[in-house]
This record gives C-alpha cells, structure tokens and sequence, in this order.
C-alpha cells in the first residue's frame, strides 16, 4: 500500500509464538471455565492486572540463574522507565496487594488467569507467550489457607474429569530442607549455595540419586560433557539430604521420624514439621487422603521466592512424548508459600500462599485422556443458490439461531460445488438448498454431509450418485427447523 | 530480598494501565460470553494470535498521522528484528489469514477477543491496554458477507438487552466518498488529501458544518489558538462534499438521488452506491430497517485502511459525563471492507470486512442502562470458633458447594469479630457460626449479613443487639444445606 516500501512483509509470527484456533480454543475456553467455576465456588475474586508492569516491580524470581537479566521481554517507556511484560501472575499480585492493602478483605483470596511471556529460547512445545490460571490467599499464615489451596487444586482436576489415581498432587515444605541443612552446619544465609542444592532435588526424577549426589558433592559432568559445578558439601552433608529427599522408610510415620531425626534440634525444621502436620490433619478429615495429595520430600520447586509448603500436581498416566517414547505425564501445576513477596514493597512481611495451572500442559494432558471434549454445535450452512437469493439464506439461518441451532449462510462467490466444498472443510453437518425448483414446490433440500462422505466411503465412485441421494432429504420450507433438528437427533 | 539492593520497588503500575477486579470482572465476563454465544451461533470460529507480531507485518495504520512511527509498543528480539505488540486484532488476522491461505475455508470467518495494546498518551477513561471483540469475514466480496457482520452486530447488542432506539448501527461506502472527490476533480491517488478530507468529516458531529466546512478549504482557528490545515480545496468542492454528508433531502430516497447527482460519471462512486443498495436489500428483506441499521453518509471511520463500506454502531441514550453534562454516549463498535490488507503481503488481493466491539466503552453503556448485571451467586462464609475446627468448617463448606452454592471457609488468623468484619467486607449474603455451645447441641447459627446491616441501619445504637438476634437463626447442623437455601431464598 504504501509507494516508498515496494518490499512486502513476509507473513510470520517471531519465534516462539504462535495462533490457536477451532477446536483447541473451544477445549481450552471449556477447561479455563470449569476451573474458574470452582474457584468461585470456592468464593475466590476475580483480578487482572496488565501485561505491563515497572520492572523493579516484577522484581527476578526466575529459575534461570546463568541469565538472571534475562528472561523477561523489558522496553523503556517514553518518561525513561523499564517498564516488563509479566512472567508470571504472582509478582503483579504481590504488587497489587501492596498498592491496596487498605482497602483489601483479608485474607485476599484471588484468582486470574491469562498469558504470560518469557523472553527464553523457545523450542518444541515450548513457547514464549503462554497462559496460567493462579489462586492465592494473601494475609494468612494460617496452614487451613494451604489446605484449602490443595483441596480446591484436587477439587478442580476432578471437575476437568481426572479420576483419583488419574493425578496426586504433592506437598513438601521448604522448612524442613532448611532443618536438614541447618542440622548438618550449612548456613541457610548461603543462598547460592541452597539454591544449588534446591536445583539438584528437584532433578531427582531425570538423574536419580547418582547424579543428585554428584550435584550436591563437587558437581557433575553429564552426557554431553558439559561440566555443571556442585554445591561442594561433604559425603556426609551429601548422605543427610539424599535421606530427607529419597527415603529408605517402609512407611509416612517412619519417614516422619527419619525427618525428625535428620532436622534434629533445628527450629526452622520443627516450624516446617508443625505447618505440615497441620495441613494433612485438615486434609485427612476432609477425606483428601494420600490417594489424593500426599506428602513428598521430593517435591522442591523450582522458584527461589518460596518460603514453606511448597505444591505440585502431577498426572500419573503414560503418555507417548515426541521421540515415540512412553513416559508419566508429570507436573501441571504447582505452587506454595511465599511470605517475603509483598515485603520487597512495604517492608512488612504479608503471609501468602498460591498455586498455579500450567494451562496448555493440563489441556495437552486432557487431551491425551479423550477428556477435551469441546462443546461446539453442529453447524449447519445454508447454500445460496443465486445470488439475489441471499436474503432467503439469512431468513432460514435466522429461524434455525432462532431454536438455539448454529447456522450460516454462504456469504462467498462460489458456485453450489464450491458452497458444499466449503461446508464439508467447515466439518458442517448439514448443507441446506434452496435452489429454483424446491422453492417452487415449498420446499428444501437438506444434505446430512456426515452420512454422505460415510457413504462415499463404502461404495464405487459409479454409486457415489445414489449414495448422495441417500444422504439427502426434501421436506417442506415451513418443517426446515423440525426436520433439521429431527436429522442432528438420530 | 536482594542485598545489594537495599532500596525498595514503589508498589505502582506504569501510567494508562489499571487493574480490575470483582463485579467490574464478573459483568466484562458475562458480555464477552454473551457476544461469544451470538458469533458462535452464526459459525463464526475463534481464533487467537499471540500479543507480538514483527513490526513490518503490523505496519502502520493508526489514525494518529502526527506520530506515524509512534503508537505501538516495540522491542528488539535476541535476533535483531523489531517485534511490536498488536494494536488491533485485524492486522494479525491478515498476518495469519497470509501465511494460512491455502488451508483456510473460505471465506474464512473467525472471532476473536483479547488486549491490544496503544503507546499513546494515557488520560481518563483513555488506556494503554484494552479489549477489543472482533469479527471479520475475509475472502468474500459478496455484500452479504457486509449485511451478515451488521445483522449480527445487531443481534449481539439486543443479546445484550438494549432495545431498537438504544442503538443505531450506521453503514456507508468510501466509494461513494470517493465517487464525489472523483466528480469534484481531486485525484484519489492524493492519499494526504484524501485523508484530511476523511478526517474533517469524521469531526462533523463536533465541530458542525461551518468547521468542517473550515477545515475541508484551507483550514481551521480552535478556541485555544492552534491552527490546523485544511485540504485546500475550493468552495464548489468543499460544498459538494457537505451536500454528501450533511444532506438536506427530505428522505432516502432523495438522499440517494443527491448522491447519484453528486457522484456522477464516477465508476468509483457507482461501486459504492451498487454495494450500499445489495446491503440495504438484504437487510430489509431480513426485517433489519432502519430502526436498527441506517445508511448515513456522515460516517467514515478514523482507519486508513478501509476500501468500501464502513459501520459503526452507536448508542443514542444520554449518560452523564464526567463534567456532569448530559451527552449521547456514541460510538460502541466500527468496522468496514479493506479489501488491501492480505494483499500487503502476498500481493494478491483479498477481499475482507470485520467489526470490532470497543469492550469497555460498551461496558460502560450496559452499566449505564442497568445491564451490567454480574452473576455472582451470593457468597456463605462459614467461620471459625478455634483454628482446631477449621476442618468442621471446611467440611461444611463442602456440603454447601455440592449443593451447588458458593461458600468459603475462614483460612485467616482472626477472631470471632474480624471474621464478621471480614465477611461484611466480602458483601457476603450469609455468614455461619459453629462455637461449643452449638456443637453441643448439633446446631449452627446462620447471621443473615444483609438483614443485619439493614436492621442495624433502622435501629438504636442500644437495640443493636436486637437487631443482631433477629438477623440470626439456629438450625440442626443436619439441615445446615436446606436452611441455608432456604434463607438465600426468601
């Protein structure tokens, strides 16, 4: 269009994003909406904030600490401010929460979905835009608010359609690491190299307790060659926290005692072991016993901002990942406690805990369960014969919407063949003609174009007229509403 | 929590963005689904494009010709090329529709919602993040597809409960536009006049003919001074065109008789008027009369990029703006043809037409005219007497949600008193109370919330307890589910 640029656009989206349609949308609009019909019934409040915030306000909570600058999408706004697309919903919260304290019921008790960027090489399966749906409770240190978080998380992969056993969803708690830590003479102030520590449990299930105990010793060299330093504590430091994380015990109570033991006289440890208590006694009168959520010292999380229980669901069934192979389909969501983040503002500590859906990796997960069922009508398209008919077309499309039915009219250029070429793409149910002699006769022409390419199928192209004829029906113009829908019933 | 950054983040969000919650959310919801429900109806499908797009496939087609480079919000990839965040939802639709023709029904019409985002000067009511709904048919240039985006605009504004005379969609055609600056002697091919002359007539309604009139001759003085230029051209010009969009006749079909008269011998103009009467036939044939869609020559659109007929949908009540003066509340929804956009980059013509719905601008209007009603159910908060109960309570409101009822839990640290506070401030409808006594006697009391505050309002202060025990009942614990409903009911 424009005279002084005659090279033209090409047609592609940056990496790492993409478009969505038809089916995929519908599926995942119906699982957003059963998630958020629990949620309020759970009586949580809708919030959004915007894709923009300052970036001093984001604050760096990501786990990648080889870029910790990197990661998110930042530009200068016009008065030469850093201004960041969000990663995630927790740290706009947290800024909402500080912004409004006043005036907040607490505890605050929110949910809100929508996309989030991360500025992060992009490859199969993994995106740059994506979307989240979080809850949190902001103003409680009660464990009864982690509790409900579980209950509501377990509540809500039920209502998609998940079975018991389908998931599990996990629970840990920060503060009983810190005990086994503390209890074995590493300072807890020594964030690097907790962090290291963190990030090697949380390998456990791809590197088993080798690798972990290499990562926690002097480091590892994995396949590759690729050296990745460890966090340098001694075999018996090492042997402390491979016991916490990957016990020997037969049973809970004697994983608890083995715990007790390992945090010793740890006050941090004894908090954690307290917090804990307190949840899983709720849980188990609520009849949300192991086969639903189950205590796991495994499950660290990845995320530095935690500060006690930390949550992960995970769904149990195999699935055939991209290489052929069957593999468990893991974590969906996660969360936990996260006490300091509200405090980066206010400098007052505010006890919040969250979690969070990961929603494209629950749908893929439905999905991979026949449990994304989209709701769509079938459609109905109504042909125009000629032109000048159009208004015809609409007139009958009107009366189908009018008895809660999906129909279009043709509003293209093509001939009849196109018009039922056009359907058929669309997946349409039915094709409706009016052409000049069913209008003289009052009457109308429905194609069942499902039962027709059924028939084309089975029969030799020499049939394929009878078989068209099978599939298609003339009833009178004022019955188009009741025939249709007496076709779309059987 | 960082060390080395012992200053504090302010708690606040960059300028022109907010973030919303509760009713204000809940109201948003339920329109967007409602127009969802209509698009869907008429087998529109979804689609959704990601927040980014390489600047060159944007382009640029703000109406802000003063800043042409400004407007978007942009930024550097890791690769060096400039991505921009979406400003509309119809030039990733001709990105996607582009790179995706071959596989694509056609015509292909899809839906879509979601933020855009504008790097303008933010002001009241004027965000640098909002909503927009559109729907656009791309790949036809059948009028029908024009008669069907305006019949369904129709429908979705009276789904949304306003009535024929709360809203009037008006259509027009460019060509006819041009038909008249063709007759008149100026060249389309002079895109810089053509625009300033679009843009004197889109101010008709504010600065009436004798401004407009100013601004299509050599330009026009404002109350505080500023001078803008004018198109130049000479008074027989300026006079037709006024005599195009003012018009005197005494009906339409005067009107259009004038329009023949004024765009004469131009192959442009007559495009226009033969598209405007295909509509026009349709529409009332479909019993879509001008009391819902009317031809009117005065609007244009602001866009660049339209090539034939242009809607818009305006709302004909008063409201009161924020000066307290009393004005129609106007334009909700625009769109039109531009047949241009694809061919940006295949240089292949397509012929497309859309609507796009101003989300919170038509949200205002519902909520001036009472329709905004969210449907939050009423909120029950069970209380607890002693954190050691919370289970009890979470037990009852397990038994209140599979009956289908919205309740909660208290999951905070306070006492009997903040937890009524709390209740109040969550506008909750009911709050329950199960202290010893009550347990002892297998009972609960239910404090009418909305009562009490109403009693508590009519009477005095040492009647307060009165009224408190009015607002209140003791039930069976067993009958806590069917007294409940029973209260929510009355």
């Amino acid at each position: 269009m424009s005279k002084d640029k005659p090279q033209r656009p090409k047609a592609r989206l940056p990496r790492g994003f993409r478009d969505r349609s038809g089916a995929e949308l519908a599926a995942e609009r119906a699982m957003l909406e059963t998630i958020r019909r629990v949620y309020e019934g759970y009586g949580f409040e809708p919030l959004e904030t915007p894709a923009f915030e300052y970036t001093d306000a984001l604050g760096k909570f990501l786990p990648d600490v080889d870029r910790p600058n990197a990661g998110v999408f930042s530009l200068k706004d016009d008065d030469e401010q850093w201004m960041s697309l969000r990663y995630d919903l927790t740290a706009p919260l947290a800024r909402h929460v500080a912004a409004n304290f006043q005036n907040l019921a607490k505890p605050f008790r929110r949910y809100a979905s929508g996309s989030v960027w991360r500025n992060e090489k992009p490859g199969p399966g993994r995106f740059r835009e994506f979307t989240q749906f979080d809850a949190d409770t902001v103003g409680s240190a009660n464990p009864a608010a982690d509790a409900e978080l579980l209950m509501m998380l377990s509540d809500t992969l039920e209502a998609l359609g998940l079975k018991r056993g389908d998931y599990i969803v996990k629970i840990n708690n920060r503060k009983l690491l810190d005990g086994v830590l503390e209890a074995s003479g590493i300072a807890l102030d020594d964030r690097v190299r907790r962090g290291i520590v963190l990030r090697a449990i949380d390998k456990l299930d791809r590197l088993g307790v080798e690798g972990v105990s290499a990562l926690l010793g002097e480091g590892r060299k994995d396949d590759s060659g690729d050296f990745t330093k460890g966090a340098g504590l001694n075999p018996e430091q090492a042997h402390r926290i491979l016991a916490f994380v990957a016990p020997d015990a037969k049973d809970e109570e004697e994983h608890l005692n083995q715990i007790a033991h390992l945090i010793s006289t740890s006050a941090t440890g004894a908090a954690g072991l307290t917090e804990l208590e307190a949840i899983v006694k709720i849980l188990n009168a609520c009849d949300y016993g192991p086969d639903r959520i189950q205590f796991d010292t495994g499950v660290v999380r990845g995320l530095d901002y935690y500060t006690g229980a930390v949550f992960e669901a995970q769904l149990t069934f195999p699935v055939t990942n991209e290489d052929g192979e069957e593999v468990v389909f893991g974590s969906v969501a996660g969360g936990g406690r996260y006490d300091d983040l509200v405090a980066r503002f206010t400098g007052q500590q505010v006890p919040a805990t969250g979690i969070s859906i990961g929603v494209s990796r629950l749908l893929s997960a439905l999905s991979a369960r026949g449990l994304n069922a989209a709701a769509q009508k079938p459609l109905i398209v109504v042909t125009v014969f000629d032109k000048s008919q159009s208004a015809a077309a609409f007139q009958m499309v009107g009366e189908l919407r009018s008895a809660g039915l999906r129909a279009e009219a043709y509003v293209g250029n093509g001939k009849m063949g196109d018009q039922f070429k056009y359907a058929d793409k669309r997946g349409a149910a039915i094709a409706v003609v009016e052409g000049p002699d069913e209008r003289a006769k009052g009457e109308v022409t429905l194609k069942d174009l499902a039962l027709g390419a059924e028939l084309a199928k089975s029969v030799e192209s020499r049939a394929e007229w009878t078989a068209t004829r099978q599939a298609q029906v003339s009833v009178r113009r004022a019955d188009l509403v009741a025939e249709i829908k007496k076709l779309l019933g059987g």
